[in-house]
């Protein structure tokens, strides 16, 4: 079975990645920029290829669909390439095309702050998509750099939703009428999203789980079954949000970037729940969905195949790029 | 009489610091900052560097309202410089420090389109300031780095106003009730702006004038007496937003940055009002100041005493600094 993961920012190593070929991951999406500049960005992608240099034998970079395919084939993982804030196109629209030639193939249009293109979900306020946001949204539909809105808000998801002549992704989030996290999303949200023909990743960060490390893989499981409802089988996949053997220090910079002097608060990581707590679990989701009653061709649905045909429709360019 | 014009962007050269010195301009604010990076700031630090080494008879750094007295007492013209874009910042409150050790001594807000910090006038929705906007607000008050709302938007605007520990600026618009350009500002604006100690410098881009081109002086300094009703003698002065040998590129530049790949429209630079073309045009302004009716000392502040004493209070460190 093809499983994809369209969200990780693991720190990375061989271990990990022979963790996924245990785990039978097809593809991930790597994140290459938290609060990164496009010269930190670039120094980030550097460090990609000196991996693909060192473990050709586990991974390759994927930069369409039929790379999941080759991955499955070959029996190695594809990374696909994914930013978390728009910070690495800095204040440039041609940065967007500049980064897509480099491999990257999602942006969210902000993360938990106001960007100049939309706002997060951790402000007071959501004014929706800016200027420059209306003209970056039909710049990444040209060239084929998918729209991820996992950590925006809910005005601005809608009118990225509304804006994007193609379909969107909320690549790592879950509903929040099950768990109310500021990042879960509303019902309308996740409406709006499955009618543009947009995906949803469900993600196994504790802070987005009902009862956090304690959440049940039942209890996950049967919240799927709910959003497979509400939302319809063929716009759900996995974005799992694991952050694998990172240090703490890590999240602080996640949440703290340099926009401000504060200190961090928050605390460190959260414990992983023990039936998903590295790349060598994604299975027993597999299992779980079967117990909760889904078929074994819905199963594939959510663990890759989804995901695999937005890879087929997202990356490439429109047709005014191709000619 | 001391004169300080508290915005310019000029295509700087030894002719137009010899305007200065022939129109008795005592200091200035220069624009150092519109859509440039961290970087390219400290480039243009570095061309301006050259300029103080080359005219040294004519021009020097300004960094206090020392400064303006010492340029007066040595007939020379202090150049303080300004950014109208905090992305000289980028997304690093560090670098608040660092420019104000550098000699920035102003910085907006926001340009004309939403900032990581606060909204521009030019946008459809104002959310006022950001979770960063609020820290960058308060680091700024710490250093000295006087706040600009220019091109702010109205509820960024009074936000401003209302967060900042220290009076902030206005440098260049003029009231919207005169002349209803977006750039000019609305009556509540300019009462919140005095009560609170800050400044508005009157622009004299025709664009922020009645009449555009053709405004005339007598109209110019009439809306000055009625701005003095609204805000009371002590909290106006000039900010002409003279873009003096500026070829149209550079209005294009301002305008779309790196921000859209649409053309730049609305023409090029608008043809000054002919009693203010130059550097050497000041003093028309103070004559029609006294034939509209206004006191030498009501003149003497409005062209340049009022800046001067906001000079003073701002760009010294808080407390907390200076221990």
């Amino acid at each position: 079975m093809l499983i994809v993961d369209c969200l990780q920012y693991c720190n990375w190593s061989e271990a990990i990645f022979r963790d996924m070929r245990e785990g039978g991951v097809t593809a991930v999406q790597a994140t290459i920029c938290y609060h990164e500049s496009f010269r930190e960005t670039a120094a980030n992608i550097a460090s990609w290829s000196r991996r693909f240099e060192r473990f050709p034998h586990l991974i390759f970079h994927g930069l369409a669909g039929a790379d999941v395919r080759r991955a499955e084939t070959q029996g190695r993982t594809a990374i696909f390439f994914g930013a978390q804030n728009p910070s690495c196109i800095e204040d440039d629209i041609g940065l967007i095309a500049i980064l897509h030639r480099l491999g990257l193939r999602f942006m969210q249009l902000s993360y938990n702050n106001q960007s100049l293109l939309a706002t997060g979900c951790h402000e007071s306020e959501d004014s929706g998509l800016t200027r420059m946001g209306r003209e970056v949204v039909r710049e990444m539909n040209r060239v084929g750099l998918a729209i991820d809105m996992s950590h925006s808000s809910e005005r601005s998801i809608l009118e990225a939703i509304e804006h994007s002549a193609r379909p969107i992704a909320i690549t790592h989030a879950n509903p929040r009428s099950w768990h109310a996290s500021p990042r879960n999303k509303s019902d309308d949200v996740l409406k709006a999203l499955a009618r543009s023909g947009g995906m949803l990743g469900f993600s196994l960060y504790p802070h987005h789980l009902r009862d956090g490390s304690n959440c049940t893989l039942k209890d996950f499981c049967a919240m799927i079954a709910r959003t497979a409802d509400l939302m319809g089988i063929g716009h759900l996949g996995l974005g799992s949000d694991l952050c694998q053997d990172q240090p703490d220090a890590v999240v602080h910079w996640m949440r703290n970037g340099r926009w401000t002097r504060t200190e961090a608060s928050g605390g460190g990581f959260p414990l992983q729940p023990a039936w998903f707590a590295s790349n060598r679990d994604h299975r027993n989701i597999a299992e779980g969905l079967k117990t909760t009653g889904f078929a074994d061709a819905e199963i594939a649905k959510i663990m890759g195949g989804n995901w695999l045909k937005f890879f087929d429709q997202s990356f490439g360019g429109s047709e005014a790029v191709r000619q």
